[in-house]
C-alpha cells in the first residue's frame, strides 16, 4: 500500500545541488514512487502538496530540511530515508579538485591574476561573499537571488566609488573577454558589446546575433533590479560607459524589462553619450519613436539581434543610426522647451519622445500607465512649468470658441506669453494644412514668430504637415515661417530629433572611479563561490578558475552564526 | 490711459465662427489694444485673466458670453462696445449661399444623394443632430466635442444595428471616396486605406505616404474614445470590416493614441480577420514585437506611412506581412495554452505577445503597468487559470531549489499537471542551454513530451535557444525534442506567431447590419450642419454639398428649449 514518509531536519546549510542528487538518488530507490526534498518554505509546502507528497500533520519551521519519500510500502519509504545520510555524504569528486581553498582569500592568493568572482551562495550570504570580493579588488558576477535591496544598492555604490562592477543580484549571464560567466552561450567573438538586466534576454539576443554570422565583444549583467528605481541603474550606468570605451565593441545592445520610467530616461541619457550606436531593447516599454541619435529602439528581442547586427556590417559611419557628435554642446541647457500643440496626436507623439530626455517635463494630456510618471499633470492651463507640452485643442481651451486648427488667436498669444519668460529656450509649434484649416496660418505666426526670433535668443522649431497640393500652398507657408526665423520640420521624428541634439547632454553622470578596461581583456581569470555547475563551465572553456569550498558560518546554524558574530572583532 | 470695459450677454446661442470674427474685428478698431470674446466658463476667464483682459468685479455665469475691450481710453472702448451688435449682424455671404434648408430633413430632401452629414454643432445639441441623420439613413461625421459618452455609446450602436458608420465624435479628419471631410489633405488617391481615432494623426500618416508617393483609398475618423473601455470601439470595428471588403484598400493603417488594453485586443483579433496587411500604430502602446500575423508594429506615425508604402509596393504576395489566410480553423478554440519557462524575460516576452490574442491571461509575473489590465496576477502559483504564463525561476519556485535552467524535477512535474487538465490544449516551453545550463535538458523532458503526445491531443511548442557550439549538442537536443512531438523554434517571434495562428481567430463580433460599401463610393455627397468652414472645403472639392442654416431650439435659450421639449409629443 502507498505510504508517504517523511524526515524533518532542523535549520542547517545544504548546497541545492546536493539537495537535487538526493531527491533524484531517493527517487530511485527500490519500491519508491516519488520523492520531495525541498526547504520547509510555504511555497514549498504547497508544491510538495501540489505533487501530493506533503506528509499529514507535519509540523516544520520554514528553515527546516525535508526529505519525503512515497513508496509502495512503509518498509521501502523507511528503508529509503534511512539512506538520506549515505546519500548526503557520497559528494560527487569535481573536475579539477585537487586542492580546494575555503576562503576567498586564499583564493584570492592561489589565482591572483583573477579579477572575477562569481558569487552563488545562498541569498541571505551573498551580500557579505561579494562584499569581501570588493574588498580584493575583484569584479563581483552575483549570480545569487533573495539578496536584500538595500545591500544590493550599497554593494553597488561601493563597487562604483572602486571603479568595480557588480553584476547582479540574480545575474544569470554574462560573456567577458570571450568567457561565459553563468548561464551563456558560446558564441563567436565580435564587436557588438550588450548590457542586459536580463539573462535569458542576453541568451537570445547574443545566440540571435551568432547565428546571424556576427559577433559579441562583452555581454554585461546587471540583475533585473539595476533599473528599477531604488538601484537607479548604478550597473547599467557603469557597463554602458565602460562598452563606450572598449575598442572591441563598436555596436551596443542595452536589454532590460520596463526600466523604473525615471531611470528609463537616465539611462537613454547615458547611452547617448557611449558615443556609438546603441540599440535599446526595454521590453514592453513604448519607444517614442524608432531612433532618436544614436539610440534605435528595437520591437522584441530578435528585431534587437536584427538591428545590432545590420548595424555591425554598416560599420560606424552608418546612417540609418547615425551617431551625432557635432552637439556636444549644450545651447539651451537650463533653459526649457515649450510645445503649443493644435494637433493632439502630435502634441502626444512629442510628448513620448521629448520623455526620453527633458525632465521634468508637465502637459495638459491626461497620458496613459506607460508615461504616467515622466510626464506631471499641468495644474493650471494658462501657466507652463519647466518643459511643457500644450494640446491647445483640449478641451479647457475650446469651449465656445473654434479649434486652433483655425483660430489662432489663443496660441499667438501663449507664443508672447512663452516668450516673454526668461526661462524658455525653445518654442515648438505644429502647423497643420489641408481643408478645413485655417486659409494661412503662416500670415499670422510668423509676424510673431519674427518678434520672438529678433528679442529673445529663442529657436522657434515648427513641424508643418500638409502636401503641395493642399489649399494653404505648402511652399509658400515653409517659406514664410522659416524667413521668420523659424526651423521648419515635415516629421515629427525630425523635429523630436532637432529638440533632442540640443538637450541629449545632460551633466555627466560618470561613476566617481571609472572601471578599467583591464577588467575585459582575455584572458579573464576567475574565482567561483556556490554553484559548481559554474565553476565546470568556466574550466570547459579552459578559463583558469578556483573553486572555493565554501561553508556558510557556523555550517549554517543560524544561532551559532549570530554569537560567532558578536564575538567577532569590530571591522566597521 | 488703457481702460478695461466689458459686456455680458445673458445665455444665447452663438457660432464660433461669429465669436471669433467678433474679436478680432473689435481689436481692429480705433484705439482698441486688445479684445476679448468668449463664453464665460472657468477656463475662458482664466483665459482671459492670463491676457490682462478680465474686467474687475464682473459678475457672469458660464452660459454668457463676455465681450472685453481694452483700449486706450473709456470712450474708445465704450465706442467699441457699442459695435458689437452691428458686427454681430454683418455676416458674411458664404459662397454657394443661394438658398439654405433651415434643416436637416429638408437638406435631405434637396440633395437625396447625399450619404453623409457632417455635424459640427455644440456638442450639447450633437447628439440630437446625429441622431437625426441616422433616422435618414445618413452615414455621420460627428466633429463636435463635448458628446456626452452615453451619447456616443448609444448612437453608434444604434448605427452600427442600422449598418451606418458614426465618425466622431471629435472626428476631425475623414477622406472618403476622395473627398475630405472636416480637417483632412489633398492626397493622392491609392490602396492604402486608414482608420484613426486620431485626426492629426490620420494627417501626419496620409500626408507622408502622398511624399512617398503612394496614395489613399480611405480614411476613416473614428473619434478619440472610440477605442475606450465604454465604447468598445464600434467604429473602428466596424471600419476595419468594411476596409477589409473595399476592393480599392489593399493595405490597412490603423491609428490611435494608447487604447483601453482589452479593447487592444479585440481590435487587433479583428485587424486579423481584415484579410490584408493591417499597419498599427497604437501610439506609446509596447509592441508585442514586429509583426503577428498579417499585422506589422509599428514605432511611430512617421515608420507608420513608410511600413504601408513598402508594403503597397511590394503587393499582397508581401512576404515581410505575409497575410495568414490558411489557418482560419481554430483548432485549439476553448483549450487553453500553458506557458512553462525557465527563462523569465523569455516568459515575459511571450506574455506581451499573447496578451494581444489570448484571454484571459495569467502569470505568476508582476507586470509593469504597461500590461496590468491584460495580464492577471495568478494566486496560487501551483494552479494554473485559463490562459497561464509561469516563470519557473521566480522565488516562489526556486527557494533552497536549483534554477529550472539546471534542475527540471519541477518542470517536468508541472508539464504533467497541465496535460492532464482536459481544458490545455496547448503547453509552451523554453529550453536554454550554453554553460552553467543543465547538461542534456531534451534527455528529460522528450520522455514526459512524449507521454503527452501520445496521451493527450495536446501541442508543445519548445524554444530553443543556444548556439551550435553550445556543449549539450544544440542539433541533438532539438532533433530529440522533435522525435517526442515538441514542435521546436529557434525565435521568440516564431513561436508567438505560431501560438497566434492556432488562436488568432475567435468568435467573429461583425456589426450587426455590414456597412454597405456604396458609402464609400464616389462621387461622394453630404450634407453640412455647423462650422462653415467644412462646407466651404466640400465646395472647393466640388462635391455636392447643401449647408443647413441650423440654430439651436429656442435660439439657445436652454429654458426656452427645455419647455419646447416638453410641449414635443413623445417619439421614444
Amino acid at each position: 500500500m502507498t505510504q508517504i514518509l517523511s524526515e524533518r531536519r532542523p535549520g542547517a546549510y545544504y548546497d541545492s545541488i546536493i539537495l537535487m542528487r538526493l531527491q533524484s538518488a531517493l527517487a530511485k530507490l527500490p519500491a519508491v514512487m516519488d520523492a520531495g526534498v525541498a526547504m520547509a518554505t510555504a511555497a514549498n509546502l504547497a508544491l510538495l502538496e501540489s505533487n501530493d507528497l506533503l506528509p499529514e500533520g507535519a509540523t516544520v519551521a520554514p528553515e527546516d530540511l525535508l526529505v519525503v519519500v512515497k513508496a509502495d510500502s512503509a518498509a521501502a519509504a523507511e528503508a529509503a530515508l534511512s539512506e538520506v545520510d549515505n546519500l548526503l555524504d557520497r559528494r560527487r569528486a569535481g573536475p579539477g579538485s585537487d586542492y580546494r581553498p575555503r576562503s576567498l582569500e586564499n583564493a584570492a592568493k592561489m589565482l591572483p591574476e583573477a579579477s572575477w568572482v562569481l558569487v552563488s551562495v545562498p541569498g541571505r550570504y551573498a551580500a557579505e561573499v561579494a562584499g569581501r570580493a570588493l574588498d580584493q579588488g575583484k569584479h563581483v558576477f552575483l549570480y545569487s537571488d533573495n539578496v536584500v535591496l538595500a545591500d544590493e544598492v550599497a554593494l553597488k555604490r561601493r563597487a562604483r566609488a572602486l571603479g568595480l562592477l557588480v553584476m547582479g543580484p540574480d545575474c544569470g549571464t554574462a560573456i567577458v573577454g570571450g568567457v561565459c560567466l553563468g548561464f551563456a552561450n558560446r558564441v563567436r567573438r565580435g564587436t557588438i558589446g550588450l548590457v542586459g538586466a536580463s539573462g535569458t534576454g542576453l541568451q537570445a539576443v547574443t545566440c540571435k546575433i551568432h547565428r546571424l554570422g556576427a559577433g559579441i565583444s562583452h555581454a554585461l549583467g546587471t540583475g533585473g533590479r539595476d533599473l528599477g528605481a531604488e538601484v537607479a541603474a548604478v550597473t547599467t550606468l557603469q557597463a554602458l560607459e565602460l562598452l563606450g570605451r572598449d575598442t572591441e565593441t563598436e555596436i551596443v545592445v542595452l536589454i532590460s524589462k520596463p526600466p523604473s520610467t525615471t531611470v528609463a530616461s537616465q539611462v537613454l541619457a547615458a547611452a547617448q553619450r557611449v558615443g556609438k550606436p546603441v540599440v535599446v531593447e526595454f521590453i514592453g516599454y513604448p519607444p517614442p519613436g524608432r531612433r532618436l541619435g544614436n539610440i534605435c529602439f528595437a520591437s522584441g528581442l530578435d528585431e534587437a539581434a536584427e538591428l545590432a547586427v545590420e548595424l555591425a556590417h554598416k560599420g560606424r559611419s552608418d546612417e540609418h543610426c547615425l551617431l551625432d557628435t557635432s552637439s556636444k554642446a549644450t545651447p539651451n541647457e537650463g533653459r526649457f522647451v515649450r510645445g503649443l500643440f493644435a494637433g493632439g496626436t502630435l502634441a502626444y507623439e512629442a510628448l513620448l519622445g521629448f520623455r526620453t530626455f527633458l525632465q521634468p517635463l508637465y502637459s495638459n494630456i491626461s497620458v496613459s500607465n506607460v508615461a504616467a510618471d515622466s510626464v506631471h499633470p499641468l495644474t493650471d492651463p494658462t501657466r507652463s512649468v519647466a518643459h511643457t507640452v500644450l494640446d491647445l485643442g483640449e478641451d479647457e481651451y475650446t469651449v465656445g470658441r473654434l479649434h486652433p486648427m483655425m483660430d489662432q488667436d489663443l496660441r499667438l498669444r501663449r507664443l508672447r506669453q512663452e516668450a516673454s519668460d526668461p526661462e524658455v529656450g525653445m518654442i515648438v509649434l505644429d502647423v497643420v494644412l489641408g481643408y478645413g484649416a485655417h486659409a494661412d496660418p503662416a500670415s499670422e505666426l510668423a509676424p510673431v514668430i519674427r518678434e520672438i526670433s529678433a528679442q529673445h535668443s529663442i529657436d522657434v522649431m515648427v513641424l508643418v504637415i500638409g502636401t503641395e497640393d493642399d489649399p494653404q500652398d505648402l511652399e509658400a507657408q515653409v517659406e514664410r515661417l522659416q524667413q521668420a526665423g523659424a526651423i521648419v520640420f515635415r516629421e515629427s521624428f525630425e523635429m523630436v530629433a532637432a529638440v533632442h541634439r540640443r538637450y541629449h547632454s545632460p551633466a555627466p553622470e560618470e561613476p566617481s572611479v571609472p572601471v578599467s578596461l583591464d577588467g575585459l581583456a582575455a584572458p579573464i581569470a576567475a574565482i567561483n563561490i556556490g554553484l559548481e555547475t559554474f565553476h565546470e563551465g568556466l574550466l570547459a572553456q579552459e578559463a583558469p578558475v578556483v573553486h572555493v569550498d565554501w561553508r556558510p558560518p557556523a555550517g549554517g546554524n543560524e544561532k551559532l552564526a549570530a554569537i560567532l558574530r558578536r564575538l567577532r572583532p569590530q571591522t566597521e
